[in-house]
């Protein structure tokens, strides 16, 4: 019997990596819904070759040209198509699976109701736990529904843990690769370009995730990710620059030994993983040629080149709702920066603001998470403003 | 209640190691038998110190020596003393694990009577599986023995497979680090004198296994080690160069993911792990800061300069008996080295001509594998003969 799967974010880097695991393991796995946003012509390719029996998508507009593309194609029976019904896709029957893939806040509330449906969801949106991940968690241990990550880092911390007891654990050790500016001066960093910031050095991914390289608050939302996940605190969540992106992460013992990933920087590996855990099987990647790579580096970050993943400890250790409000500073921040209304080095400075005025409260329900997230988003934009005016005056 | 130990070569490098771990433990573990060679004095001490009830040693002297060592020192009651008693003290009553870490084939017989009565065996000693392994598995097998690697390669792998299935296993990659002549070229290892082999670059050893290292035959002793304690054959076994010794094995998984266990180079990390399996313990050696290691180098190894390797591979292939004719060439070949009779690249020739010279047969009992053990060193003996010579007159 092949496993129904349901893909949050289809026409993403992750979504399109998913489909051809998918493909890859031929009937094993049968794609049952896809939400995308508005890249329309992919997504109609998408559903022509995969059939699903629902599709999502952001606008009554994208749903007309889809239902064109579709009649275009002959695809019959074409699928169900629903403006805005990510929570429909989250929480298909027919899926066992759900990759939670869309960037950002939008596939928070979907997640959740699949979680709280009992599926097993394979997530890719980092931004979910960072969010709210005390909800998630929650939510996973009552319908005993399975949260597998499939970013590399924390694929990584999962299958070092395959054997291990948690509380034999001393701390876990993210591997980050540094991003375009690991060798660049601070004055560099403010003069940096959208381009520049794009130059990732080992992954390919979407926008915003090589932006969040760029200032290592992709890093800093891991290190959250780290916590809900697995339960570590912050004194046991470490971070080292590793520019090669082979070693996805590491796990020390608490007897000194250290158990570690490695892997082909590519991101099938750990879709796969969470596709066919607990089993593992066969996959179309190359395997990795240590002694062809011949040398891998390490070396501590620059806490004060990059100031964000001081933040994310900062909302860590404070709880509750501080780290909503981060992220939802990061993402606004992130989009002024590629708009290039701000520079690079400003978008720390927006988190930090919006953190600053935040009023930290407990993690109680949806409704707080989602108030934080607007608010933060409304200050966001405040400081974007003043820092816009700033960079156009200077 | 504490753990009984009995310790073949108490006064070797692991032996002594393995005391520094018991008694960093205090009183998780006691001492209840010690088996040393002819190392009087420091075995006089151990004794003092961890009060065994037994002791064997390797002649009358060498028992009158011990006597009267612990007579001077006052220790009352003094330990039953034993001559070539190693048996003895592999089987005592009070010993629920027993570390083999004598050097060579004396070691054999003792550990597989440890097996044969059901002790958990922390294995450091090679040799004992290299001759014949086979007997080895059947007996633990059969008594429910535990055989737990105490070298780190091994060791390594024993950790990475802690989470995983065997069958979803590709391969193993034995780390090796080149030894002191990773650089040179053959010209410069023909010239090699002993003092030039010992300088191994990151591992504290014994003589037998620093030569060993030097001449790559430590790893081709692995790659047999290999296939007794997990089962892979010799297309599952490679082995990559990794000059710094901190990444002490890996393992590549079916779907291209590689654990690795990564450590100081420390053997009472692999010690500890052997004593207190499952359990994971607190340990006195200093984490592993890779940030400040900051490089880590891999290549592939030189078959042409370093022949044992493929020697050891073809003895794995062959099975039954040549793996013990290997073992004992190399070990009278290495003994000719530190004499000073042969030169380090003829102890590959002496291996060669040894097992060109043997007729394998099948492992059945131990007397094949002891009759095997005293024919091959009597050939390697006529070969080093005849090397010495040559070499005298050249």
């Amino acid at each position: 019997m092949s496993t129904g799967i349901s893909i949050l974010g289809s026409t993403g880097s992750i979504g399109c990596n998913t489909l051809r695991v998918v493909e890859f393991f031929g009937d094993c796995f049968r794609v049952v819904a896809l939400g995308a946003g508005s890249n329309i012509e992919l997504l109609a390719e998408q559903v022509a070759r995969h059939r699903p029996e629902l599709v999502s998508v952001k606008t009554d507009e994208c749903a007309f040209k889809l239902a064109a593309l579709l009649k275009e194609r002959n695809v019959s029976p074409p699928p169900r198509i629903r403006v805005d019904g990510l929570v429909e896709v989250a929480t298909h029957d027919w899926a066992q699976t759900v990759v939670s893939a869309t960037v950002g806040a939008i596939g928070f509330v979907p997640t959740l109701r699949a979680l709280e449906a009992g599926k097993r969801v394979a997530l890719a949106n980092k931004e979910t736990l960072v969010m709210a991940g005390e909800l998630m968690t929650r939510a996973a241990a009552k319908s005993g529904a399975e949260l597998l990550p499939v970013d590399s880092e924390h694929n990584a911390i999962h299958q070092c843990l395959r054997g291990e007891k948690r509380a034999e654990v001393r701390r876990v050790i993210l591997t980050a690769s540094g991003g375009p500016f690991r060798t660049k001066s601070y004055r560099e960093m403010e003069a940096a370009t959208v381009a520049d910031a794009m130059r990732h050095p080992t992954w390919s991914m979407g926008a915003k995730n090589t932006i969040d390289s760029a200032t290592l608050m992709n890093k800093g939302l891991e290190v959250i990710e780290a916590r809900w996940l697995f339960g570590f605190e912050a004194d046991e969540i470490d971070i080292v620059v590793h520019p090669e992106s082979v070693v996805h992460s590491m796990m020390e013992m608490i007897d000194g030994s250290v158990i570690a990933q490695i892997g082909v920087p590519d991101m099938r590996h750990a879709i796969q993983y969470a596709l066919t855990y607990p089993e593992r099987c066969p996959s179309e990647l190359p395997a990795l040629d240590l002694a062809k790579l011949s040398t891998l580096h390490f070396e501590s970050h620059d806490a004060e080149r990059f100031p964000c993943l001081g933040l994310a400890y900062r909302a860590l250790r404070a709880g509750g709702t501080l780290a909503a409000a981060m992220n939802a500073a990061n993402e606004e921040s992130v989009q002024a920066f590629i708009d290039e209304r701000i520079g690079l080095t400003d978008i720390p400075r927006v988190i930090e603001e919006v953190m600053d005025k935040h009023t930290t409260q407990p993690l109680n329900d949806l409704d707080v998470v989602l108030a934080t997230d607007r608010e933060a988003r409304q200050d966001a934009a405040i400081a974007i403003k003043r820092l816009a005016r700033n960079t156009q005056a200077a």
